[in-house]
């Protein structure tokens, strides 16, 4: 992609109505913009990280051989008055209609994905399967001041199990904890697993927490790698400082901050005995459905990875999710080394290898540099009168310091390592 | 895509509360299911075909030289009161938080790209520019009985134009009402241009138009493929029956039934001038900023296409937004047959072309050719003993009524010219 042909113009300063790194960064370079507290517009470098972010989730979903579905936002009242949550649910946003309705608009999907199993011919030997959908939701949040990691309207990937035996609920629950722990490292994050309160039907839940300074949560964690939320821990401990070792129940415990970027929970009963979804079983008895949710918030993700990964220069993507691979940066207008970079590109696209090509006439090399080390894409390669001459290529990773300058075949090599 | 594992269970009969066609044949082939009046849930075939729908728009889009972005559903009541439609769009329907806030629940979005484009550092030179997203839209529609058609909550390709000159603008408009043509017959739909009226700014706006006896709206269409929605005819001729052939203006013209699929408006300075939207033009004066906008509904476009394309046993889809390429029916459940069928589908798989293997045991010859005509994929392969003997593939389009026998070489040489 040409830079030029880019909606993406980067701030030279932070937007004063920002306190989080994550929108601070992901504003000044040209990623999001905020239309109102808690609802961002994706501009296009924005967008091609999320759909990056949610194709690798999407992977992870389908090898777990999980269906993709699509529901809808807006909810029939009827359905959350069913579980009691259409006034039991605090951050749920009402919609009304001209004619006389009132709908839910959906922060969660229970109410939606149970009417959906139960309309459909179902029989014992379907048990067990799992739907999941990647989303738009919406929650009435009172604060939305953490850029994308609090949102009155977010992206999320929901993943809901039905099971005809606790044992099959347990043996999925687990499984989907396997392949999250591994799941978040391929987005670039590296998570623990925290146990935290489980609601009504279930002692606990688990939620996956990034340890990151700037996060929301206090956690204590053992040297087992066990890990509780602070919501678990006894009053007098939950006020310790962060950084802090504390002792409970003969351990060792570290006290962290950290962010939450996925929770897996146990329903059971909670949303198919509402909805009264059951089964006919082999023999003949009615047999009841037990149900599990795993919910990883796509764009959570997004701003997550921007509060671990940056520097004081700008964001520094994990290459799995940057929006493109490689930035060449032009520093020559014209003659051989503007040739030189315009072929360098057009090979790399050849190459099948997502890159932003720096062709502005009308910036100094030391703003492209500066906009480059700001957007955070893993290699910056740069062509100059200079290095053309060398028949070389400049190239940097984002994540290092080394300058390096490679033949375009080594460039190429290193390319189609990656 | 094993059909055994697939979450789309087909109905033996038309769900009681749809009336219409596409609502019918997509419910019953499994590829929707009805959440209420107008918000419809995508299962695994439904949203497959979506996306392949949605995919050929982003690639036209894209070639176009527009950027993707994605917008927030959730406005700020204050820019639908800059523009007077809080109050003045009838079908906008309203989102109510707890803290004392309202907002609007995006039918369109001129209110959130206009103060996008405000926002960002544009200089005369960036002009002309275009900016499109591919998301959920809500309106408050107050009979939502069209399945796809017409919904509270659809799916919407919106492209907005941005230009300094009105030549700019017309020639950009020109360029997309060429794409659109180009772009529906990709989908699998042969549309007219019709004019339609322009709202306030403009004398005309264009409609894409689908001819199909189910459609809402009347048009008149002359020999020379010159047509008008109903509303800019005459009184008099607006309720001619449909098929008849009417004079105007000295040219005759055929009554027809249609729905539109996409439409294209010139909105000069209407919703920039809310928001002062301005540019710096060469000369230091301050521009004005002229917009266009275009819009192609993309869950309407699966409804029109079932409505175009069906006929008495099911869905006869269009090759480019098919769920799947080919659906191969296994006759057996085990011998040689059952063998070379799943060898047969492996083999399929490892080509990349996308195959629904119909590997259910449970399930009569019948039943499964039944179900093959219903969902409407458009090769149908069966290996049954018979054919595994002869070392054939019994293969017949969806479209066609011939059946031919082919060797497995033969099939692939068929798969791989499509």
């Amino acid at each position: 992609m040409l830079q030029s042909k880019l909606f993406a113009k980067t701030l030279h300063e932070d937007p004063k109505d920002e306190i989080s790194i994550n929108a601070k960064l992901l504003s000044r370079a040209g990623f999001i913009h905020k239309l109102m507290a808690g609802a961002y517009q994706y501009l296009p470098l924005g967008l091609r990280t999320l759909v990056n972010i949610e194709n690798i989730i999407r992977e992870e979903m389908n090898k777990l051989g999980a269906n993709e579905v699509l529901m809808p936002a807006l909810h029939p009242k009827e359905y959350w008055e069913k579980t009691g949550r259409f006034h039991g649910f605090d951050a749920l946003f009402k919609v009304v209609s001209h004619f006389d309705k009132e709908f839910a608009l959906a922060p969660t999907h229970e109410e939606s994905i149970v009417p959906l199993v139960q309309r459909s011919p179902l029989s014992y030997k379907d048990f067990p399967f799992a739907l999941y959908q990647i989303q738009t939701k919406f929650r009435d949040e009172p604060r939305a001041k953490s850029g994308l990691l609090r949102g009155r309207e977010f992206r999320m990937k929901d993943l809901y199990s039905f099971h005809i035996s606790e044992e099959s609920l347990h043996t999925y629950y687990e499984l989907v904890a396997d392949v999250y722990t591994r799941l978040f490292l391929r987005l670039g994050l590296k998570t623990l697993r925290v146990k935290a309160s489980g609601g009504t039907f279930s002692k606990y839940s688990d939620e996956f927490q990034v340890v990151v300074p700037t996060g929301e949560d206090v956690i204590f964690v053992a040297d087992s790698g066990e890990a509780f939320n602070g919501e678990l821990m006894p009053q007098h401990l939950r006020s310790k400082e962060v950084g802090s070792i504390v002792e409970h129940e003969g351990k060792k415990w570290a006290v962290r901050k950290s962010t939450e970027v996925g929770n897996i929970f146990k329903l059971y009963t909670k949303y198919s005995k509402p909805f009264d979804l059951s089964v006919l079983l082999k023999d003949g008895a009615k047999g009841e459905i037990l149900m599990g949710c795993y919910g990883i918030g796509s764009s959570r993700i997004m701003g997550t990875v921007v509060e671990v990964h940056h520097d004081e220069r700008g964001i520094i993507w994990p290459q799995q999710i940057a929006p493109f691979q490689v930035h060449l940066l032009s520093l020559a207008d014209a003659g051989k080394a503007a040739e030189f970079s315009k072929t360098l590109y057009e090979r790399i696209v050849d190459m099948g290898v997502s890159i932003l090509y720096d062709d502005r006439s009308d910036r100094t090399a030391g703003e492209k540099f500066a906009d480059a080390d700001l957007i955070g894409i893993p290699i910056r390669a740069v062509v100059s009168e200079r290095t053309t001459t060398a028949g070389k290529v400049e190239i940097k990773k984002r994540s290092e310091d080394t300058i390096r300058l490679l033949s375009e075949q080594e460039l190429f090599e290193v390319l189609l390592k990656k």
